[in-house]
């Protein structure tokens, strides 16, 4: 057995190239990435990694040094599944999701890039092998955009090769995000995909009246309209509405996921490898959507979710997430016919351009230290 | 207003007498208390505090450090209720439970001791002022305690006053619980409020089976037979025997509560204010407990909750935990009457002996690193 000889996490505030805005989470000036690196007895090294809106890194950070590393280490690498089951019975007490959801994704990634590389194989491969591309969309954070901005960043979508682009929702009024979507609709033409996000910023009747009011824009879904802990709730907003609605980045432990796929009617799941369980959690997931017979889509860290998503014989659309994580590794991701392609190299096809995020964390200090001084 | 001038953490790690073990976390040798003092305008000083079964107490003290204390300086120190909840939303997308349940409550308990000490008043006065006491029962971690030793740990509890003992439960095999069982209710005889605590070690099924076994002896309730996610589980397990069930530990937000409420056919809850939110999630939940007519209870730090159960007219038994926070503090818990009796000081009541505290993180510290070598 190759044990795990040494587990190694950092922590970077990676700046963004300017204010990002949602909903519920307010602005976003920057994002965290948490990183864990294991090395195996035989000499494998796997890189995994989580990230954050701008909170709790160094919460997570702590965890993977302080609870995680000395917990895994001596432990046999090879045996994932097994491991991600023991460090969630460790962590049980202060987990069931939250923090510790994001620390042992981070571990999880990191021991499924060993095993991939000690494989000699893609990741799209070993985790299903369906396919290595996939529908993807583009997910604007951009809900402070005024309009001309939005039509603007939605034509930069177009340029780049999309055939599916989300905005973000919950303006002031109904009406204005009404006004939003018919605009963007007019633009992109009737054949792009095109989804909205209220990032639960509305009730379940609120909902139900955007809904009706968004039908006429054939939108492919409506992303989390409610909050997400209200599973029969959006159940309500589906059966009143017949709108197809999509959730996910916001769950999880499989329980969580086990009440959506039940009571949610989604027509769409969007888990997220870096904080619903890493590869091992989302293929769980992925299990499950299969019996739900729902397509299953990402949230976020698109450079690992494309092989994730093309491997599922029932394959979604991955998000190109806003936050360009794969701008800091050596293969940003790529489209060809709208498609994105998974990386062909053994492992999860995800390297860090160490020093380029080492310089970013650097000027996200300053920028930081400007804004306090 | 007076506003929060300073938010100061620092995490101990506190040696326990003895190995103490439970079914599903196994071997406790020590646990972690994670403290939190604000410091407001007018000089009023709060601590607030969480702590864990051995495990996270580094992550919770990062987030307090790096996440919550820069939100909430110089804001109103008064308006608990209003930070409680942006706090909560400030952290939503690593939160919904987990570590950042933690770190918010113990804030959250810092600007409730400084609200109770501006106000000149005791916790239990502010909190509901039902009354200053309330019944108590001792709860033992003893799964790994041989029977002998397990009895004179009953007769100790009798010893100190106890009307009411708990003993964990999830031995190799149901015949081994039943006979401790039948054992302890023989030594403490029928007067004597008796539970049992299986920290979800059972399926649903085994569960019933073994409220059936235990229906001879007369418990007050069954605590956690399975897994706290399973809200449906429980309320079969309560339907097919009849058995009073109680959980609340391991729920952190008002969602699960809600839930739990809804569905798991609960005769007791027991929310824990170091987990779901400090005082203010505590009593949104008693609100809760009151709507669906169960009598409130309590989990662990009995120093705090003493005074919080004691408040509420729908008062049930706080329990007397085996990780003896109190014994940090200027007053350990005083029983009368069999009664725990609330602090009739000014603030919530718990002031910690620092010096202590600091001889026993150094002891631990030497304790880890000599099992290490
Ligand atoms: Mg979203
Ligand atoms: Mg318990």
């Amino acid at each position: 057995m190759p044990a795990i000889k040494s587990l190694d996490a950092r922590c970077f505030a990676v700046p963004l190239d300017e204010i990002l805005t949602d909903a519920k989470h307010g602005d976003h000036s920057h994002f965290e990435l948490i990183t864990a690196t294991v090395t195996l007895s035989d000499g494998t090294v796997g890189t995994g990694y989580t990230y954050t809106g701008g909170r709790g890194g160094r919460s997570i950070l702590a965890m993977i040094e302080y609870d995680l590393a000395p917990f895994v280490l001596g432990r046999d690498g090879d045996d994932v599944e097994a491991l991600y089951d023991a460090m969630q019975w460790h962590m049980h007490y202060v987990a069931r999701g939250g923090i510790a959801s994001f620390a042992i994704s981070a571990v999880d990634i990191a021991l499924w890039d060993a095993r991939c590389k000690r494989l000699g194989k893609p990741l799209w491969q070993v985790a299903g092998g369906a396919s290595d591309r996939c529908n993807a969309y583009f997910g604007g954070i951009d809900l402070n955009f005024p309009l001309p901005k939005l039509l603007d960043s939605i034509r930069g979508y177009l340029a780049d090769g999309a055939n599916g682009v989300k905005i973000k929702i919950g303006q002031p009024t109904l009406a204005e995000d009404v006004e939003r979507i018919a605009a963007v609709r007019d633009l992109i033409g009737p054949e792009v995909a095109f989804m909205v996000d209220a990032n639960y910023s509305m009730s379940v009747e609120q909902a139900i009246e955007a809904a009706r009011a968004f039908e006429p824009f054939n939108l492919m879904w409506f992303e989390e309209p409610t909050i997400p802990d209200d599973y029969a709730g959006f159940g309500r907003i589906a059966e009143a509405t017949g709108m197809p609605l999509a959730m996910g980045e916001n769950l999880h432990t499989i329980h969580e996921f086990e009440y959506a796929f039940e009571q949610a009617r989604l027509s769409f799941v969007q888990p997220d490898a870096s904080n619903c369980g890493g590869i091992t959690g989302w293929l769980r997931v992925a299990d499950l959507s299969r019996q739900h017979g729902i397509p299953i889509c990402s949230h976020g860290m698109q450079e690992l979710h494309v092989s994730l998503v093309s491997a599922q014989p029932n394959a979604g659309w991955i998000e190109l997430h806003s936050f360009p994580i794969d701008h800091y590794t050596t293969r940003p991701v790529v489209l060809q016919d709208h498609l994105a392609v998974a990386p062909g190299t053994p492992g999860i096809g995800v390297t860090f351009d160490w020093d380029k995020l080492e310089a970013a964390a650097e000027q996200e200090a300053s920028r930081a230290s400007a804004c306090r001084a």
